[in-house]
């Protein structure tokens, strides 16, 4: 297989055993990107003399007989909001064309300490936000990505390499992964240090991961996670190990629990696959009526998103008019007709929102949901599609996990998430192995529905 | 078995289970402290009510589901340089008898973050220096359990806890340990963060750990590295996984050399008990002559040390005279006596030492020398030894493990040390595995040598 098509562990395995070098997988993964990326343009900086002095250097060490990090080798793609020592970080905004900051994200560092190749900056849309980016959809170029972490997505699904790291306020991990058919995780809140990364909202941005497989996004997620001081929401718990989870064999039948919430506006294909997903999971699903609360938390990321944004943005020449446009400046708009009360109210629902969940989680393993309301908006829409689907669960800090479950018959991807409860996230992972194993013994998969 | 005696791998995996709670756990050491510590001293601060709540939360968490780090439920016993939020940190020193920082130093943040209970700070000498400190040494109380980290090998020694913090600038962990008859372990330079501890030496203070079993040395350290940038010494590198080292079966018969380094002052004791060693290694050991460098390595290491030691407490009340002895204020005004070329030379010489062992140790898997000149000294002869064993490779940076191989005829305890590569502590720990099986199977041991 070229190498640029291996998962990520299968490559780690292959470069600690010397049947593969990183130099090579390298060279494969920049060879894919020339080949592809005129057309997806995944990627806001890419030097691959760059990428390939770190792959050599990593080779050497391992030649030398030193400590092997488990993504020794690997390349991994990283969203242009994380600080990089060695790479510029233009937040996606034409305003800092020659941003430049001195030290490394924690993200970065953590990756760095894994022994993985860091190889550029993917494309994101400005500031991490709702304006589309220049990125097109792998599986079908008039089409969004989705975003705001466009390139990790796409370039992760296109074969540039084979894990990515991207953000999410409100669904810029799982809808994307789902637009372009590949595993998006977003843990628990304060699981990975955000210190580094643009901050767009203290209480809601989030650190996640982009992968081929499900394994190999649980393998990126325990690679970054870990306390942080610097970090207001990091905490100095031990962290759930999410490859060891993937694994793990549940201890009894899992209980997963279907929510059809109005507002995920689920378009038919996607009420297909939920229905598709539900059929296999027989008596282990539970459908339930629309807690009354689900209402109030949407509203309240809206209400702290916006807020938060505008406050953290204030003063920054990206939002000047010559570098931004309509959506963003409405939206900030919003953010600062926020009262202080009207604040103050939706930070308090944030309690209720992880109070809910845990009792929620008490009765149930995973909360079933669609990982977008369908499939990838027409580039022409001039929308990154809707967060919708994960608002709520991004409110509340729960992990969540998109899985590629489907191909439509317009060959565009089709995601469901997998909701767990906060600091379950090795569970979640249990969970979802063990679906993704019923999905596929029931002939189920990602493949054309036309073609089947 | 006393859950206090156990290992702390074994009562992590009981905990872990379900067969032991840490309430328990940290029960049977604070009953083991109450009986022995009149006479020990190994305990700065304690507050049993504070351990015990620790270890209810983290039963508590075990209960609720969440997930558990590789020390859940284990008591840590932290020596009183490392800061604690929840606790006094007094240096040792009586100028500084409220000193309480807001923060918790990186060594107990990640202990934390492993699920430690953190049990108490122990005894460390004054600024972890030369002066003794109240502790005895568990074996004889009338002898002294070494320094600085008195308190941490005394305590692990004493079954207080099975695990502990210590530094080392000269050789404050490997000394201790062999003097009390555990193992110790300082890392490579820059493994463990050393942010929130005392700064006596920039250049050589590094972090270390004390446990009565080998894989529980390694376990504690594994919870201990990371890269951390608020440490000028710590690299982003992958981290040597030392239990994984335990475990590991040696490629090949590892090849042990041994230096009769004429400073290392070897007690007829210490001699046979090398001697001994030696003989079980046949013709694994290979004898090589003193390299010229090592006595430009140990002046070095006086001169650093001295010389930062005198200007990082420079201003510190704890220097004055009502708060210090002569051991100490002669060896400051020695460093405030180095000149700026003097200290250059040494600095130059930490590069040489490096590039010397990284050489070295292209031919031999570990380097066989005395933990300590040879048994504890008496508490009346002032001392808490001499740290001449461990100085050049402090300053070196490379990785040393003490090995309680011995009790001798005054039923006190002998240690030999195994020095490795740096950024080859998994290596050296499974050459260590190797030695202590071999050492087994010839029927030694840690029995008193007259009652054999």
């Amino acid at each position: 297989m070229t190498p640029s098509h291996l998962s990520a562990t299968e490559a780690a395995a292959q470069i600690r055993q010397g049947t593969l070098s990183s130099v090579d997988l390298t060279k494969s993964c920049l060879a894919r990107i020339a080949e592809t990326d005129a057309l997806i343009g995944a990627w806001a900086y890419l030097d691959a003399g760059q990428a390939l002095a770190q792959a050599a250097a990593l080779d050497q060490r391992r030649a030398d007989g030193h400590p092997l990090g488990p993504l020794h080798g690997v390349p991994v793609g990283i969203k242009d909001i994380f600080d990089t020592a060695d790479m510029p970080t233009a937040l996606g905004s034409t305003a800092h064309p020659d941003r430049r900051p001195d030290t490394d994200s924690a993200a970065v560092e953590k990756l760095r300490a894994a022994g993985a190749v860091i190889l550029g900056k993917t494309v994101t849309t400005p500031l991490a936000f709702v304006s589309p980016s220049k990125t097109r959809n792998p599986h079908n170029p008039d089409y969004s990505p989705g975003g705001s972490s466009s390139g990790s997505a796409a370039g992760v699904a296109a074969g540039h390499m084979p894990l990515a790291i991207g953000s999410q306020t409100g669904g810029s991990v799982n809808r994307p992964a789902s637009f372009c058919g590949v595993y998006g995780f977003k843990p628990t809140r304060g699981q990975i240090s955000r210190r580094g990364a643009l901050q767009t909202s203290e209480t809601l941005d989030c650190v996640g991961g982009f992968a081929r497989t499900l394994e190999d996004v649980a393998l990126l997620n325990d690679a970054l996670t870990g306390y942080d001081p610097a970090d207001s929401a990091s905490h100095d718990r031990p962290r759930p190990q999410t490859l060891a989870g993937c694994r793990a064999e549940p201890p009894s039948t899992p209980k997963i629990a279907f929510i059809d919430f109005p507002p995920f506006n689920m378009t038919e294909p996607m009420r297909d696959v939920i229905e598709e997903v539900a059929g296999t999971l027989g008596p282990h699903l539970t459908r339930l009526p629309t807690p009354d609360c689900f209402a109030d938390f949407l509203a309240g990321q809206h209400t702290i998103h916006t807020c938060e944004i505008a406050r953290n943005l204030h003063g920054d020449p990206a939002i000047d008019p010559e570098h931004t446009d309509d959506l963003v400046r409405d939206l900030l708009a919003q953010g600062r007709a926020v009262t202080e009360d009207a604040y103050a109210a939706a930070r308090a629902n944030v309690a209720k929102a992880e109070s809910f969940f845990a009792a929620f989680f008490q009765d149930y393993d995973a909360l079933l949901c669609p990982a977008s309301c369908g499939e990838a908006p027409l580039l022409s829409e001039n929308t990154t599609g809707d967060a919708v689907c994960q608002k709520i669960f991004t409110f509340a800090g729960v992990p969540t996990l998109a899985l590629p479950m489907y191909i439509s018959k317009n060959n565009l991807p089709l995601g469901v998430q997998l909701v767990g409860a906060a600091e379950g996230d090795d569970r979640l992972f249990r969970t979802a192995q063990w679906l993704m194993t019923h999905w596929s013994q029931a002939g189920m998969g990602p493949i054309p529905k036309g073609t089947a």
